[in-house]
């Protein structure tokens, strides 16, 4: 979808007067095009300012300054609610459609499954009643979706690949900019989701697609039933992810991480190779690899081990 | 659906000889009207008795002579289990059905969706495939029903709403009387679920129909995907409910409250404007607006941060 | 359906040059019949390896002297992951189908709602728009299947029953076995679900088949939205299983058990008659029936007071 600079400028309500340009789409001032929109208002990523190439950057006046000649500074007080304006323009439209996939070679579909445009699917791949698969899909070979699956639009699913009843892949991120009054602004979600080859997704688990860039499961990796698996997570390979366990946004699992039933980690982590997040755990910071956590907040499940028992005594004291 | 008096007592096991009357549905002693039937079974509302305007209320013995008169006592040593079998007479019948819905407007229907009879859907609404929605439910304009969403009758959805896939509204609240030798008699949930203007729900979030009224989500409110709201809940506008929260039944939520993913409230609460429960906080007790709030049970996130300091000091203490 | 010893051997990869045999299905050492293989990798059971009349037992050299005569050693480094490469050989074939079930009286059935093959319904049942049953299901007298529920191949459902929208029944369960490189490989789920008379499950609760036997729910049990129950649990009659709690695989729940919100068990516990575990609270170890138990790990929730209030002390206390 091409938009325009002025066209964009109209629709979130700013002032543009300068030559206009086309514009593609919105991402990170490290990632942007020249035929992208940006966006700064967080100062952790101000680094970032000056070496960013895209056409327009949505900023406040007083770091309006930092960015390189060229890049147009699109100056507001709001740049992060400008921005969720802005993600309208690009979002998929959903609409109702009786299309009919491309299959790459012999599939089993059922006939009451539904596609949107363009979805392609590999040879040897059952699709069974009630599956919806959006536009733009690419389904893998050899994969058995079973039946009342929920594919959004744009994602991609790798081959030998296990989807259980329920389990909904690309629904939207939960991503909001905030009015000074409390109302929320929907950040549309730009991205997909793409799952590699051999992953299984369990009953009623959902899979969000990414804000701007794509949701990624690495390949062989085995998620449980009623899992939440946020926006811009990157799972690696061979991961084991345990029943009503939550991922949230942007957080990065290493290979043959294992999360333990109803764990949790916050947003924005990284979990390194191999580590074991007990049942119920829930990680607050980033963990090292290679080792096994227990607790809320994460810890060493030696030391929580050591918390418990200590509370233990605590409550067995005589006089308390 | 009507009934009356004497098929009401002949359903639920009951004697009554009086005169008839017809009676329109169950409600609570302040609520009832003289066409409804009410009980009392739990002596925190002994002062709505004599205020009650119900055609009959089922109740104990030793508690009859509290009703106003004209109010009929239906006598009996246990009331709620006899409300819960009256309940079934007043359930909706739900039934298959290949009907219409009336469009206000130009509308996008996927010839997959299904409806129930007296389905009003407005200008602008989008409902997708495998989408089902139950008899008189109102869906507002500008709406969009991504696949295999189910809701069930009587529901009413405002304007520019957002339901992912496998979201599920106007399920049955769990609701149970209990006989002496442990077996549980549903009461059937007779209300119906409320959606504001611009409210969002995540995939696979299931929100639970009222047992008498209904229960109402406020306009602007966004709840993210796998979140639990129990019936008769009452959740206030722009309130944000991260991913695999639990709200338990008939609690309210000011305005503007933010529940932390997997953070839940017991039922019956009171959680005040503007107040923040972090992720994994669970609250036993209603919580003052403005504040925020971490831990089990939920206390100010100040004093949780002490908790743990100390927690794990005395972890860390030598010779433990 | 119906393999032999050198086809199952052939298909993981081992030499088998003895007599061939007819091997109807896995079995665990103590069940397995004449015609079914088994395995030994744990050795909590090692007490089963002289009793076990399997055909043939996957199994260590070291272990291989204790089994009976008659019984085939098949010898392997690997037991384990050679049963779960064995299991695909007994997996039920998931395919689309557009079957008429079997009406054991007057039922009414949606037009959308689809059916594998061998399907029975008994009288008096209805099956709403986008229910999925797959092959070989029994469902009893009177039971109402909400819209877009899914129950998969193989499974009993009593009569009486209620399941609400977009629950699933008798997805795999989580079993893989792992390779030493780090990956996965699934064990085909070959047991069933079989629920019991009156028994309810809430929105979007997930139920998995057995691995080799069945997941059961006693009769008159209700489940509430949200839960996950894990492979080969046996719950028992008249529990009430509040919302978004976890079961995790092979644990039995005496009768009358309850399970507050959000609440867990780890796997193969046992939870006596009449326990009741609060909101959140996770059970680690099997837990006496008859008591009430809160915390994490699951402890007598009069214990757990007092570790609450202990700490609640310790934060409070000046100079911390």
């Amino acid at each position: 979808m091409s938009r325009t600079l002025k066209e964009i400028c109209r629709h979130i309500g700013m002032d543009y007067s300068g030559k206009d340009r086309p514009i593609r789409g919105l991402n990170t001032l490290v990632d942007a095009t020249d035929e992208e929109l940006s966006f700064f208002h967080n100062e952790k990523y101000r680094s970032d300012l000056p070496r960013t190439r895209a056409a327009a950057v949505l900023i406040e006046e007083r770091f309006a300054g930092e960015l390189p000649e060229g890049v147009i500074a699109l100056v507001t007080d709001e740049p992060y609610l400008k921005m969720a304006l802005a993600t309208e323009l690009f979002a998929h439209r959903i609409v109702p459609s009786v299309e009919t996939p491309t299959l790459l070679g012999e599939c089993a579909i059922d006939p009451s499954a539904r596609f949107g445009k363009n979805v392609t699917i590999g040879a040897g791949t059952t699709v069974m009643a009630g599956v919806y698969i959006g536009d733009d899909c690419t389904i893998g070979e050899n994969c058995l979706i079973h039946p009342n699956v929920t594919i959004y639009h744009g994602c991609r699913i790798g081959n030998g690949c296990i989807l259980h009843s329920g389990a909904v892949i690309g629904s939207d991120g939960y991503g909001f900019a905030h009015t000074r009054d409390g109302r929320h602004v929907k950040i549309h979600q730009l991205g997909g989701v793409v799952l590699g080859d051999d992953v299984e997704v369990g009953a009623n688990t959902t899979i969000d697609r990414g804000a701007l860039g794509d949701t990624v499961i690495g390949g062989g990796t085995k998620i449980d039933n009623l899992v939440q698996i946020g926006h811009n997570c990157r799972i690696g390979e061979n991961c084991l992810i345990v029943a009503q366990t939550g991922i949230a946004g942007s957080t990065v699992l290493g290979r043959n991480v294992v999360m333990g039933g109803q764990s949790a980690t916050a947003g924005h982590l990284e979990i390194g190779d191999f580590a074991t997040l007990a049942a119920r755990c829930a990680a607050t910071k980033s963990l090292e690899g290679g080792k096994t956590y227990a607790g809320v907040p994460a810890m060493d499940i030696r030391l929580w081990r050591r918390q418990q028992a200590a509370l233990m005594r605590l409550a067995k004291k005589k006089g308390t």
